[in-house]
C-alpha cells in the first residue's frame, strides 16, 4: 500500500495553479478558471457556469430540493420582475436592497410608465401572491420555494463568492402562529447544515446573526457559517423569521379559527451557488479541487493505459460499465489525444474523488491501480467486486473528508476573552468570544480587528462576564471572523 | 363493470368550467386558473406558476434533460443579460428580435453607459462564449443546453401560449460540418416528438417550417405541430439549423483538421411551459385537466370514504404506501374538511388519472374502487397485487390516451386540393395541401383562411401539380392551419 504525496504539479500537464499559502485569493480564481467551473461574462459583474460548475450546482440542488419536498415544501416558479411600487411596501426591505437593484424601464420601444426591477430577492411577489391566495387558517401553512437566478448591482464581484446574477433558491412560508414561523426557520436551518455537512463534507456553526446582520425586514436572521482553508468565514445558508413584518406590509390575512382576520407570520430562507465557491475553499489542495464523493459528479474516473494495446479499452470500458451499473457516478476517459499523466493530473486539477488506472497487466493480474484525491493513496483493487470496493471507498473518502474538515475547523477555532488575542486569531480562524450586544461595539471590533460578526451558537453558556471589546456586560457568546 | 358517462360538474363540489363546445377560448382559461396551475401575476404580461403547474414543469424537465444528456448534451448557465452591442451583431436575429426586448437602463443608482437586453434567447451569449472557448477541431461538436426563464414584451398574452416572461430550455451546439448540424437539428427534433408522444401522449407532426416563419437568423427551422381539440395547431418545439450565420457574424473559428481556421456550423433548439397549454388543450374534457400518467405529478389518488369510521384511513393509508413503494406517484387525500365527493371532483379537476376509493366495506373485502380519469370508466380491483394492477392501468391509460389523441388528429387532418375545402377544413382541422412556396401567396392564404403554414412533412410525395391557392406550380406539401 503505497503512499504518494503531492508532488505539486507537474508543467506540461496542466496549467499552473499559485499555491494557497502564497496567495490563497489567486489560488481560488485559478482553481475556479482551470477546473472549468465558470467564466467571465461580458457583462459587467456576471459569470457564465460551465458545464463542470453547472453538474455540481444540479447535484446541490438535487440534495436541496428532495429534502424541503420531504418536509412538506412545493416549488413555484414567480417573475423576474416586480414593479417599484410593489418594492416599495416594506421600508426596510427597501432600503436594504433599493441601492444595488437592476431596473427595467423600457419594453420593446415603448418607455415604462412604472420601473420595474429584476428580483434582488422575492419576498415581495410572494407576498403579494399570498395575500391572494390566503383565505382561512385551513390554508396554512404555505411552503414554497423556488429555483431561479437573481440580480444585485454589487461594486466588486468574485466568481461564485459575490456576482451581480447568481443562482438560489428561495423558500417563502406563511404560519398560523409565530411559534410555528420560528419553528420552520430553525427547520430549514438544520437542513441546510445537514446537507453541508453530510453531502458537501463541510461542517459549519449554525447560529442566531446579530442585529446589525440581519436580513433587511427580518426579526431575526439565522445562519450555517463555514470555515474557509484561510480560517475565514463563509456564510453558506440564511434563514430569516419575519415575524408579521411582510404580511403586515402587504396585507395579508387569513381567517383565524376563532374567525377573526388576523396576519400570519412568514420566514424565508435561501442558498445559493456561492456554495460552490464553500467546497473550493473548504477542501481544495495544491492540485486543484477536491469534491466529496457525495456531490462530485464522477465520483470514479476510469483511465485506461497503454490504450492503443489490444483488449485495454475494452477491459478498462467494462470496468467503467459495472461501476455505472452499481449506481456510481463514472467518467471513462479514453482520450486518444492526450497522455495518461495528463489525464491523472485534469482529474485531479476536478478533484474527482477515485482514480482507477487500467493498463495492460492491470487486466492480466484482474485488478486496477485506485488512487485516492484525498490523500493521493495508492492502492491495488481486485476487480472481483470492484463496485462494492468502490462503494466502501467512496463512502470512507466522504466520511475523512469531513473528518479533516472538521479538525481543521476545530484547530482554527479559540474561545477569547481578551481582545488581543481575538485580533490575532481571526488572522486564521474564528475567535468565540463574549459580546455587550451593542452596534457601536461590533463596528468598533470591526475596524480594529478585520473581524465581523458571525452567528451567536444556540448554547449561549457564559464564558466571561464582560465583553471582550469593551468591557461592558456581556450578553452574548458571539463569533467573530473575517469572512467573504 | 359499470362505466359512468361525464355528468358535467356538480354544483357545489368544484366551481364552474365553461364547456370546450361553448367557448373554447374560456374553457382553457378556466382550466388553467381553476387547477392552480398558474395565476397572473402583478407584473404585465407575467404569469405566476403555482405548485401543480411546476410540477408538471419538473415532469418535463426531467424528461427532456435525460434524453439531452443520454445524447452527449451538458448543461450550463449563461447570464440573463446582454449588452445592446453583442445583441446587434446578427442583423437579422436583432431585426427579429429587438422589437420586443425589455430594457435594463439603470443599475442601483447609476445610469447605465450601454443598456442591457434581458435575454430574449440566447444565441448571442453562447456565441460570445464559444468564441472563447473554442480552438481546435477536437473540441468539436459542443453541445450545450441551458434551462432558464426568457423575457419577449409581447402585447397580448395568454397563460402558458404566450407571456412575456415564459420558462423553457435552448439548446445551443457548434458542429465541425454543416452536415453534423443538419444531423443535430433533426435529433433534436425528434426527441421532442418523443416526448411529446411518449410521454405527453401528444401526437405531432414534424416537419420543416416556411421561409418566412423560420427563427431570425437560421439557415432552416424545423418544428413539431400538434393539433389541439379545437382543431388549431399549437407549435410545441421548434428546432433551427443555423449554417454558419452566427459563427461568421460572432468570429467563431476554429483550426481544422487540415491547419486552416474556419467557421463552425451551428444549432439551436428550444421547448417551453408552452408545453403545458399543449397538455391542456390536447386532453383536457368538461370535467378539467386529463394528464397522461407519464407526466402526472400524482398518477393514483386514494380517498377514503366514510373516514371517520375506524380502520378506514389506516387501511387507505397502507395501500397508499404500497403503491408509493413500487415507485408510483399519491397522492393520499384524508383531508376532514371536505366531503368525499368534493374530493372525486377535485381530483378529476386536476386530471389525476386514476382514484381509488377505499371505504369500510372495500376494506372488508379486500378491494377498492377505481376510476380511471379519461374514461370514467368505474371497477373494483383486489388490494393483492394492487401496484401492479395500478401500474397496468396507468400503462394502459397512458397508451389510450395517445391513441385518442390520434384518432382525433388523424380525423381533423384532410388532404385538400381546393382553396375553398382548405377554407372549411382548417375552421377544425389541419388541411395538407401543395404549395407554390411563395411568401405573398401564404400572406393570402392567411388572410383569406385564418390558417397559416404550420411545416412541411418529410414525405414531400405530391398530390397535385398546382398550389392550392394561386394556382402555380406546385414545391411543397405543407400542412395548414390556424394557430397558437
Amino acid at each position: 500500500m503505497a503512499k504518494t504525496e503531492p508532488k505539486g504539479v507537474k508543467s506540461g500537464f496542466v496549467r499552473h495553479l499559485t499555491p494557497r499559502d502564497v496567495d490563497f485569493a489567486q489560488w481560488y480564481t485559478d482553481v475556479v478558471t482551470l477546473t472549468d467551473l465558470c467564466d467571465y461574462a461580458p457583462v459587467r459583474g456576471c459569470m457564465v457556469v460551465k458545464p463542470y460548475g453547472t453538474a455540481i450546482w444540479e447535484r446541490i440542488k438535487e440534495e436541496m430540493d428532495s429534502r424541503f419536498k420531504a418536509t412538506g415544501h412545493e416549488n413555484v416558479m414567480m417573475p423576474m420582475l416586480i414593479p417599484e411600487n410593489l418594492l416599495l411596501k416594506e421600508a426596510e426591505h427597501v432600503e436594504g436592497f433599493a441601492p444595488e437593484v437592476a431596473w427595467v424601464t423600457q419594453g420593446g420601444k415603448e418607455v415604462l410608465q412604472e420601473k420595474l426591477a429584476i428580483r434582488p430577492t422575492s419576498e415581495v411577489l410572494f407576498s403579494v401572491m399570498y395575500a391572494k391566495w390566503l383565505q382561512s387558517w385551513r390554508d396554512l401553512p404555505l411552503l414554497y420555494n423556488q429555483w431561479c437566478s437573481v440580480m444585485r448591482w454589487e461594486k466588486t464581484t468574485r466568481p461564485f463568492l459575490r456576482t451581480a446574477e447568481f443562482w438560489w433558491q428561495e423558500g417563502h412560508t406563511l404560519h398560523e402562529t409565530a411559534e410555528e414561523a420560528q419553528e420552520e426557520t430553525m427547520r430549514m436551518l438544520d437542513i441546510y447544515r445537514q446537507v453541508c455537512e453530510d453531502v458537501l463534507a463541510m461542517p459549519v456553526y449554525s447560529g442566531h446573526k446579530s442585529d446589525s446582520e440581519k436580513f433587511a425586514g427580518a426579526v431575526a436572521t439565522y445562519s450555517i457559517e463555514a470555515m474557509m482553508q484561510d480560517g475565514k468565514s463563509l456564510q453558506a445558508g440564511t434563514t430569516h423569521n419575519f415575524g408579521d413584518n411582510f404580511t403586515k406590509a402587504y396585507e395579508i390575512s387569513f381567517l383565524a379559527r376563532d374567525g377573526k382576520l388576523t396576519h400570519p407570520f412568514g420566514t424565508s430562507w435561501g442558498t445559493s451557488t456561492r456554495l460552490i465557491g464553500a467546497l473550493i475553499m473548504a477542501h481544495g489542495d495544491e492540485r486543484g479541487l477536491k469534491l466529496p464523493p457525495q456531490i462530485a459528479p464522477y465520483q470514479v474516473v476510469v483511465v485506461p493505459v497503454a490504450q492503443h494495446k489490444e483488449g485495454v479499452v475494452e477491459g478498462a470500458k467494462a470496468v467503467a460499465d459495472a461501476l455505472v451499473k452499481a449506481g456510481i457516478r463514472v467518467k471513462f476517459d479514453s482520450r486518444d489525444t492526450v497522455s495518461p499523466g495528463f489525464k491523472f493530473n485534469d482529474w485531479e486539477l476536478k478533484g474527482v474523488p477515485v482514480r482507477l488506472e487500467i493498463g495492460p497487466r492491470d487486466l492480466a493480474a484482474n485488478q486496477a491501480v485506485c488512487v485516492r484525491r484525498d490523500t493521493y493513496e495508492k492502492t491495488t483493487v481486485s476487480l472481483d467486486g470492484i463496485a462494492d470496493a468502490m462503494k466502501a471507498l467512496l463512502a470512507a473518502i466522504q466520511s475523512d473528508m469531513y473528518d479533516t474538515a472538521k479538525g481543521f475547523m476545530d484547530a482554527h477555532t479559540e474561545t477569547v476573552t481578551s481582545f488581543d488575542r481575538l485580533k490575532e486569531v481571526v488572522q486564521g480562524g474564528f475567535a468565540k468570544a463574549m459580546w455587550c450586544g451593542e452596534a457601536g461595539c461590533e463596528d468598533a471590533i470591526k475596524a480594529e480587528s478585520g473581524a465581523g460578526t458571525r452567528n451567536m451558537p444556540f448554547d449561549q453558556t457564559p464564558f466571561d462576564d464582560h465583553c471582550v471589546h469593551c468591557g461592558k456586560p456581556a450578553k452574548h457568546v458571539m463569533y467573530f471572523a473575517k469572512a467573504y
